[in-house]
């Protein structure tokens, strides 16, 4: 068989493409009706080929199809993939599964589009060979030998000079043997069977009817810590408006925590009219700095810089600063105007204007918000619009940003997105989208189609052990998955959940150990999260007390109680297990106890120390009490040997356990631990190990 | 809104196709951004539309989507729907299920092919009335009475002159409204909503990317059964060959057992040379009659009638006697030929020719067909070869045969069946194919897809409740079911089952009941079913001993024992309850025994005696032993009143039950009968029926 990686394009005169939705049958049958296999059933495939899949550098793209032809007739599948752009296919054979499925794989290795799709033909010569082993007819081998050597005589013609030359052996030794047993020597010979795989004709084969496409982001889309602040608050002593120098101060504590990314809310100049005051009050006071959301002012819009925050040099001396400690600086796009945003004034078709003279705001009836003026996407200027709107990321992408989380994705055209997001990726295939759409699946979904690389989840309200089994083996284990990859948050400047404001320090622990295990993705927003900020605006409602959406809130980060240390932990726990940095990997495991939620990560690639990674985490999910239970644990499936003791050791407290067999017992305090996060040592690794044991 | 059925075609100005994988997206982008709504998840759809779905006359195709656009405004979604090669759309508004799914469903009527497509866009109305109601500020609802006036006002341009004046009138009524409750009344207006479902804007709308199909096949599709025979066993007094004429005898008892399909072997000249003996002897004495499925002598192939069954007169004879029973005769199509088949002759290119100058006959090795010789279907005079195939079927037709059962239609190039029946159907949209693959299950469903009416299934080989549950789940519930129409033959010629031949009597009347009443169409080979044929040729095998397919068989019809009453009566059964006449409706209920099988259709139709047809079905799997069981029944779901008895008439035994509530006890003899067909009884119906409860 051809090698993995192997570069030959399917040959074009061997290989037509019969089983086509594009070509009318009948002519497509005229080409060729002998191309008699079938490809169908193909994963991944989005749509029907409509939307790539996602992958992120350095990870596989497995393709099944179930492929087969009418007949006893044997066949070749090969995965055939590129990059977009490459003139040529590199070729993969497919392995066999059972029941006509096949399955083959590649690497995807750079940023960008690769392509793939599938070929199959019917081999003659191992049909031919499947057949000889079988026949026991003297008379029949005799016949059988002749046909033989015409097809490896033919193969010549297609070889080069050397393998020409070995084939036209072959082909005398095939038409020499006398005996039945030298006949079926022969025919079986391995090199023979090499030769005839490189060269034995491909006619009549058919080719899957789509190129699909995968889109391969970098490797933070896979794996990424986000870390949210409001520059405003990170105050210099005695200030009482912070900036991106003072931000730049921040880095170290955030960077210590482990973060990866820090996400700003819009950094613009903030809109004066109808401005609101603290806690969204309606009237604000001289000195209020409005929210950041309410994008605009005479100073400038989405393309300006906010001047108590700083300059534009002093932003991009933040990004430079940031990836120096290995941290990227994601910016929020919301797309949206205060009233008076210059937009308005200078594009008044841009937005919808009431019979009354006014522009249209925001409104869900009976609810208002007058301080919002929302695009009119049904323009007749649209398309004026989405490049005016396109070339606010262009402009923050000649900044240095690479990633954007997008505010309330879904109120704005879904055509829009898959345009302007295909359109940036073609230039900046590095850049990072996160769709911040809290609604329905559908919704969420699509815009994770269209191009969205993350998505925020349903997270912050799984609280329930059989809410998170059932979200997230859906996110781990649908088709879902090919597309929609999730980020998740316990918490963020509008979602302050109930169970953080009434669960206490132990709600706090637990959540964001659960996001951090759960997810190869999270995020939180600071420092609200590790101070436990729990007081709510309104009961009932998520909002925080004192939001920092309308107000400067000075931080004790120092605060004995801060969690800093414990996210640290976590953060740096995820750095070392390969296991917790991809979410297809999740399995959960059964607890006789419903407070108790217990699942594994593992991963085939070593972990920093070199033992196999497997994580397994046991969570308490009730923040008051303690909780015991058994925990069952597929050991088969782990690679742990269930006849030998192994360690069960965990990485957050420390603490190491003596385990045998599936069924072990687990008991969690939530006021010390909510939380183990277990790594499984498979083997005695040392004479510590071994003493520890004892 | 608009009302199912009416005719309107979605206004080509309004409804523009955005959604689309055949133009580019930039493309379709330019020519409309503002379609903001998206059309996905469409069902039926096979395989993204490449295969159409199937129906029978009469049924509904109850076509599903989500559909959603960004943002909050309200959409309206049509099912656009007609006859192949009709100008017109009709229009049927879908409803929202929640979750942003659609639904709307719409019958087909004619055999042929319907097409469905969907159109859907934001109802800026519907979206203004939404709001309208939750409006609380006075000032506020002034303004938007301003916007709805515009609304509707646009509107009267678009209507006749009677509806032109009646929103002329509404605009007048809406611009001088004073008070908020009076705008709300005049807003909320339900002849305003009316004559504004149909003459309101559509603009900006999306079409769903593709146009789907439909096959609608004539009744017997859905619900045939059928009795199979050699008609050379159909013998006179004293004959020793059978004839059409002496079958024709035969249609009084078959039309009583109540089938309405005749299938006959293949009825062409027995090829000569190579012909098999008795129980496929490779010796055969003079007289000895051969396989009908060896096709070909010098007397003629596929468009000739084997001599001693009589003439091409005496076939189409009884293609119409049969009719006049209510009977459709069935041909055998079988593609290959004995070797002295005229085509070998006349088209030595049509067959593979080995080097020692002798045709490839059919093997599988160490297995040798020597009295077959297949096709080549890579001959380079492939497509005369499929013409002359496709010719055969156009023959048949033209003496009156509607109904073809191909042989081993797997064996034979894929392409070529699409192509051959779509030809076939588009001349002859009543005709039926039933294709006999007992193969894998991709290869069995792809037949299905490409155009096969019905398919043999492995219902012969499913006995335990587990596996028939399995199945019969799949069979009826899996997105399969859309193409693949199951027919189910508990015999065949060439399938004997091990649990016919070891079952006894028992196992006889109990695989035929589960066929009967688990499949819609089903059918068997006779005699050798009522007769309890049950002698196996080898050991382990499946063959009949001394088989029809070698040799002409004499049966006493009017032995004690025969099944032919029973088999009768489970006919009239199915004929009688609309619910067996269907496949989808079936659902399994727990029995508290593994030997004993529930299960029941249910059908909204009602049934001849004008109750509502539900039928349960308690059949025991042990042909040895009698089995007892508690049986649970949804009574909800099968709309009895679990408060009241309701009686269980078991339409086999005459037998008649008193049950309540969900749970009753059931115990079936095998020896006596080893099925119960219940038809339950929702409500008292006569004062005699008052009597038996008591």
């Amino acid at each position: 068989m051809m090698e993995t990686g192997e570069t030959r394009v399917p040959d074009a005169e061997d290989i037509r493409i019969l089983d086509t939705g594009e070509i009318p049958l009948l002519e497509a049958v005229k080409a060729d009706g002998r191309a008699r296999v079938v490809i169908e059933g193909v994963k991944p495939e989005v749509d029907a080929g409509r939307f790539p899949a996602k992958r992120s550098v350095g990870e596989q793209v497995q393709v099944e199809a179930d492929i087969f032809c009418d007949g006893h007739d044997v066949i070749r599948c090969l995965l055939c993939h590129r990059r977009a752009g490459e003139a040529d296919w590199h070729e993969t054979p497919m392995q066999p599964l059972g029941n006509d499925r096949w399955r083959a794989a590649f690497v995807v290795d750079t940023v960008g589009t690769c392509e793939y799709t599938l070929v199959a033909w019917i081999d003659r010569f191992l049909t031919w060979r499947h057949d000889l082993v079988r026949r026991q007819d003297e008379k029949d081998i005799a016949v059988a030998m002749l046909v033989g050597a015409e097809l490896v005589e033919a193969a010549a013609t297609r070889a080069g000079p050397a393998a020409a030359g070995l084939l036209l052996d072959h082909t005398a030794r095939l038409r020499s043997a006398t005996t039945a047993a030298a006949s079926r020597d022969a025919g079986m010979d391995e090199e023979l069977a090499g030769l005839m795989a490189k060269y034995g004709e491909r006619h009549h084969g058919s080719r899957y009817d789509k190129v699909l496409a995968v889109t391969v982001d970098p490797g933070r889309a896979r794996f990424s810590t986000w870390y949210e602040l409001f520059p405003r608050s990170c105050l210099a002593e005695g200030a009482d408006h912070g900036s991106f120098a003072e931000c730049e101060q921040r880095l170290p504590y955030i960077a210590e925590m482990g973060f990866d990314v820090l996400y700003l809310p819009p950094i613009h100049p903030i809109g004066e009219s109808f401005r609101k005051g603290p806690n969204n009050a309606l009237t604000v006071a001289a000195g209020d700095p409005g929210s950041p959301w309410a994008i605009g002012s005479a100073k400038g819009g989405h393309k300006a810089v906010h001047a108590e925050l700083g300059t534009l040099d002093d932003f991009r001396r933040l990004v430079l600063r940031a990836r120096e400690y290995g941290i990227e600086v994601a910016m929020d796009i919301a797309f949206q105007c205060a009233p008076d945003h210059p937009y308005v004034a200078e594009h008044p078709s841009w937005f919808r204007w009431r019979p009354d003279g006014t522009v249209q705001y925001a409104e869900n009836p009976p609810k208002k918000y007058q301080d919002i003026y929302p695009f009119d996407f049904e323009s007749e200027d649209w398309y004026e619009l989405w490049l005016e709107l396109k070339s606010i990321f262009d402009f923050w992408l000649d900044q240095g940003v690479r990633i954007f989380r997008v505010d309330n994705p879904h109120t704005k055209p879904f055509p829009m997105w898959e345009w302007l997001i295909g359109e940036v990726k073609q230039a900046h295939p590095d850049a990072i989208f996160l769709a911040e759409a809290f609604t329905r699946p559908r919704i969420m979904h699509r815009l994770a189609k269209l191009g969205f690389t993350q998505s925020y989840t349903y997270f912050a309200w799984r609280n329930t052990k059989q809410e998170l089994i059932d979200y997230f083996t859906e996110l781990s284990t649908h088709d879902s998955r090919e597309f929609f990859r999730p980020n998740l948050w316990p918490n963020t400047p509008d979602i302050l959940t109930e169970f953080l404001q009434y669960g206490g320090r132990p709600a706090f622990m637990q959540r964001v150990a659960l996001a951090a295990t759960l997810g190869a993705n999270y995020g939180l927003y600071g420092p609200a999260y590790e101070l436990m900020e729990h007081e709510a605006r309104d009961p009932g409602g998520e909002e925080y007390l004192d939001s920092e959406k309308y107000q400067v809130r000075r931080w004790d980060l120092e605060r004995a109680d801060s969690l800093k240390d414990y996210i640290a932990r976590l953060n740096r726990i995820r750095k070392e297990n390969p296991a917790l940095q991809t979410d297809w990997n999740l399995r959960f495991h059964p607890v006789d106890n419903d407070m108790l939620l217990c699942y594994s990560k593992s991963c085939m690639e070593e972990a920093e120390d070199g033992s196999a990674s497997t994580i397994v985490v046991v969570a308490n999910l009730d923040p008051h009490n303690a909780q015991s239970g058994w925990i069952e644990l597929p050991l088969d499936a782990l690679g742990v040997d269930a006849k030998r003791p192994y360690q069960a050791h965990d990485l957050l407290s420390g603490a190491r356990f003596l385990w045998q067999g599936p069924r072990n017992f687990v008991r969690l305090d939530p006021h010390s631990s909510p939380v183990h996060i277990l790594r499984l040592r498979r083997r005695l690794r040392s004479e510590r190990d071994f003493d520890y044991f004892l």
